[in-house]
């Protein structure tokens, strides 16, 4: 039946009946593609039923359906034309793993970071009415993990006030990318187990019941059924509930897996004017078993087997560790050492290795949830009163945390050490996901030091010299995958803070480059000995504050030219650092400066080392900018 | 008695009941003072009686108190040490009118922006019982407003599942700067309406009721008694709650005025171990008629008389009109013949002057509360729907919309216009509040017009071309105060978008201004011209895309010097953009070029006219960098 779907209007067309069938050719055709073609499996397989529920019942893409986050649109995707280019997803010149505008009409609004799509809905919606269109509907389906973002609350406090069509579907699953924390978590428990226990059990508990339960106690999230044992709690709930207190109109739970139930309920919902909230229990993973077991892995498990749904190691050996790991790993034998350290990680203590620390040292490393503005001021109340935290988020979420990292932190010089992970050219997920600004948008602030390891043993000093006393506030900001060294474990050394280090001396020209490109630049300097070229090669370790002595050096050698390389915006970044220096102290050394960064433009998505290509940053970019 | 009382040991000696007459004394000195000292007035009025509590019940410094924002605090101020500085409150080289650390351990967490003390009460917290401190109480005061920032929820949510020693004290008055809008407010309404209402009204309606209700009958406010009428929603509210929903224990509401029932409201809940919650119901003003009555305009009301409570005009008829009243009536004229045009604030109609859209066009002008990220992505929810919304931010709480401007905006090129309001320094609102750093950070982030106006005309015809089809995402940054020229409104003039102009012929020395700063720039070139140099003056209008003809032609010119100068932090700014652009072009005329604006340190609090100079961005330093 798939085959036959091009768009939903051919979904529409079909008996209600044959949805189901449809749901189950949908899921084995996701299964199938990402088997070889990696992606975001679970949340994608716990929406198929949604999907073509929502599809079914709304007139999309007139109707605008927005799904946050964008991890579990796959199935929207393959059924509003892009079946046949789904095995291109998240590849170079393929399409997206996120929503995106420019890629179909269906996709109403481009998401990749969460908690925007009730904002975004309201938006729409509001702009409908002004435009005399009572009868258009504005969808947005938010998970429970990305709900405690506050711009989820933010939207939700203004649409309680709201006339505008728009619904809400919660998808509740118990976990976003690891387990949803906080007590809204908790919260949506106790619905789930209490007032709407009886009349969910009929339809959901025989459906799901006996066979499945074993399965699911083995799982790490908290299941369905684990839900169902609040009843102790059930007491708390009464008439009212969160939602409506502020003013949104809410329904369910009901289960997110029975399709002739969703599609009633979202037909009488479309009926209904107003801000209206439906609340859906779905099972992240479902009807792959492995998936189902451990939703945190199968989140985007890489390859696997489509039949045993095992995941495949490539094989290969890893000569290095991530960079994540040596994080995760380093943070635990320094609070070993300091009483002070605590750890910080808003909702990704897998993605950042900092669940490591959490299951050594539990009381001292704290998941806040989908939460960057609370991480970093809560991480600035805890150095406040003499801890000191590392507060790991990854560079594109700490856009979020901007203003408490210059309002809560550095205006305070307060101790915190803010860890930007996946910093620079991510890959695959790209554009939402790179972490492109960190080094222009933090370099104005005061009082931060701003620093870029090379390789792990960098990592590591840094994150040991960040912790030593009187270090104020730092900020370490690395790549997303492996290091370069075999052996990543040193003795920690203490770096003396703005001063970088001459990694290959040389004669001809240079490079300053900042951080893991330094590696980059070795490898374009070793090209370039072969033709009898000496290149020298800098590390200058730290953006801010800029190592003016190393450049007083560098510009009184006669390198005919200077290259730096950054994998950050070249407006702005470490390179206009050098170069806002040089022009000051030394102005007849600029007409020898290049800049190598990422361009004015936001990067695609694709594999890192042809990114890196197409920005001019890699080894062959710095090679032809020092010879041209 | 209050000149006894210089630390709260002092006040926790007192006998309780001499408690009133101290809050009566208390309040007096605030009104007395400011009524000469301008500063914001109704805030601290309504939390007097709170203050005194907090102190007498809670063992400050040791126990931690945070206030929100920090509008509030001055009555905190007064007793913990700085009551003969009270004066200075605000003025260049005296105290702050917001919490800061550095000024007194009373001040356990600097405030300024909103929504921020949970969080940072929620890790002080948890760095106390980490420190084996299980007594230590944490205590966060924050406004109804200020609970609808996104943050806030964030921490109530984390919060819910913590067992730290933590108290949120809800100060609720309807009010925050405006009124306090969305659903939360209509929540809080319906509780103080509802369940607490028998238990409340023994205690508050007789306390407050009788010749208090004519005079809140004028008021503009949604006040105690229009809350109490909300009964007919009682129903809604059953045993649970908001707060209850996410694992904070809710108390309230109670009177915010009746010392002794606060005392020993809060000597219970000292007992109590965890997190928890007091609602608190306060009036803004409380105390000072005028103020009661109209607590918007009272926020800071300026110069007043002291025994009337009216403001004093200063007499001198301005000759200029504001920058925001440019905005807020620009905005009617261009919506009237733009029929796609809305217009958006997060909780700053008054101040921004969003509310004479709102007064003309209820339908078309939304404040979402206080909500910054939230505004963004409403706004690109608009734009992507075809609206063209005018979202007015001041520039340091756009800080909190980072990621949005970036990933909702920017990366979609969505058609929205954030003018950020208070762009460059503020004046007597200092660090937290100057606008330092929207430049530097906007300008690294792809697709956006960064444009500046010199003067009124220019913010009109900015606004003018901004909204024309296929005007992509603008920024436009303008200051607090006054325009400059006497006839604010011209003719709409569509402007080149990324093209400067030259303002002031000259052939000896070149100034290239960005926004108000081409005044200053004007200024020194006259004062030069006494001395028989010849300056010339180039108003760049955009900082991007910067005028690379134009730079291409000063470059060109024999001038001795080139100044460019800003009301944003100096490192990767306007100057920047300049000099990136002269390196790679021309790096001839490197040597040239002097930056001038704000420096990589905290701008303090103080006249403009003072910081000003402080900072080198004044027509002295101009003239000082042009000649030295």
């Amino acid at each position: 039946m798939l085959e036959n779907i091009n768009t939903p209007q051919n979904l529409r067309a079909l008996p209600l009946e044959q949805l189901t069938p449809l749901a189950d050719e949908l899921r084995h055709f996701i299964v199938s593609t990402l088997a070889t073609h990696p992606g975001h499996l679970a949340s994608s397989l716990g929406t198929v039923e949604l999907t073509l529920a929502l599809h079914y019942v709304f007139n999309t893409p007139d109707d605008r359906l927005i799904w946050d986050v964008g991890h579990q649109s796959y199935a929207h995707k393959i059924i509003t034309g892009r079946r046949d280019a789904f095995d291109t997803i998240r590849t170079y010149g393929g399409i997206s793993g996120f929503p995106k505008r420019s890629e179909s009409p269906y996709d109403a609004f481009g998401t990749g970071h969460s908690s925007t799509s009730i904002s975004a809905a309201l938006g729409m919606a509001t702009a409908s009415k002004l435009q005399g269109n009572t009868t258009r509907q504005h969808i947005a389906v938010i998970g429970d993990g990305a709900l405690t973002g506050g711009e989820a609350f933010e939207a939700l406090n203004n649409a309680g006030t709201s006339k505008a069509n728009m619904l809400v579907v919660l998808n509740d699953n118990g976990i976003s990318i690891d387990k949803a924390v906080g007590g809204l978590d908790g919260y949506l428990t106790e619905i789930t187990a209490s007032k709407h226990y009886n009349r969910l059990k009929d339809e959901v508990w025989n459906r799901l019941g006996g066979n499945r339960q074993g399965a699911r106690s083995h799982s790490r999230s908290r299941s369905f059924f684990q839900k169902l044992t609040f009843t102790a709690k059930t007491a708390l709930l009464g008439g009212s509930n969160l939602f409506e207190s502020l003013g949104i109109r809410y329904f369910g739970p009901i289960d997110g897996h029975d399709l002739p139930h969703l599609v009633a309920m979202l037909e009488k919902l479309r009926q209904l004017p107003g801000p209206k909230l439906l609340h859906v229990i779905t099972v992240k993973g479902k009807g792959m078993p492995t998936a189902e077991q451990d939703p945190v892995v199968y989140h985007a498990p890489g390859l696997y087997n489509a039949d045993t749904g095992r995941q495949i190691n490539n094989g290969k050996p890893a000569q290095t560790i991530k960079y994540q790991e040596v994080f995760g790993r380093t943070i635990v034998e320094l609070a070993e050492a300091n009483q002070a350290i605590v750890g910080i990680t808003p909702a990704m203590p897998t993605g950042c290795s900092l669940n490591i620390m959490m299951e050594a040292m539990p009381d001292r490393a704290f998941d806040v949830g989908i939460a960057e503005q609370h991480a970093v001021t809560f991480a600035a109340g805890l150095a406040a009163q003499g801890m000191v935290p590392f507060c790991n988020i990854y560079s594109s979420f700490a856009q979020r945390a901007y203003d408490q990292i210059i309002h809560d932190v550095a205006l305070q010089r307060l101790p915190v050490v803010m860890c930007l992970d996946r910093a620079g050219i991510v890959g695959e997920d790209g554009p939402t996901h790179h972490g492109a600004f960190d080094i222009a948008a933090l370099r104005p602030i005061p009082n931060l030091t701003i620093a870029a390891p090379m390789n792990e043993h960098e990592l590591r000093n840094m994150m040991y010299t960040a912790q030593l006393p009187d270090g104020g506030a730092w900020v370490i900001r690395y790549p997303r995958g492996n290091g370069v060294l075999g052996q990543w474990h040193n003795q920690f050394e203490t770096l003396e803070v703005g001063r970088g280090r001459c990694v290959r001396p040389g004669t001809d020209m240079a490079v300053l480059a900042l951080g893991h490109s330094g590696n980059d630049a070795l490898a374009a300097a070793e090209q370039l000995q072969q033709q009898g070229l000496s290149v020298a090669v800098y590390d200058m370790r730290f953006a801010k504050p800029i190592d003016t002595q190393l450049l007083d050096q560098v510009a009184a050698l006669p390198y005919q030219r200077i290259v730096t390389v950054e994998d950050g915006v070249l407006c702005g970044g470490f390179g206009t650092a050098v170069l806002e220096y040089m022009a000051q102290s030394h102005p007849e050394s600029v007409h020898r400066i290049v800049r190598l960064g990422l361009p004015d433009d936001f990067v695609t998505h694709g594999p890192v080392a042809t990114l890196k290509r197409d920005c001019k940053i890699d080894s062959a970019a710095i090679a032809a900018a020092l010879t041209r």
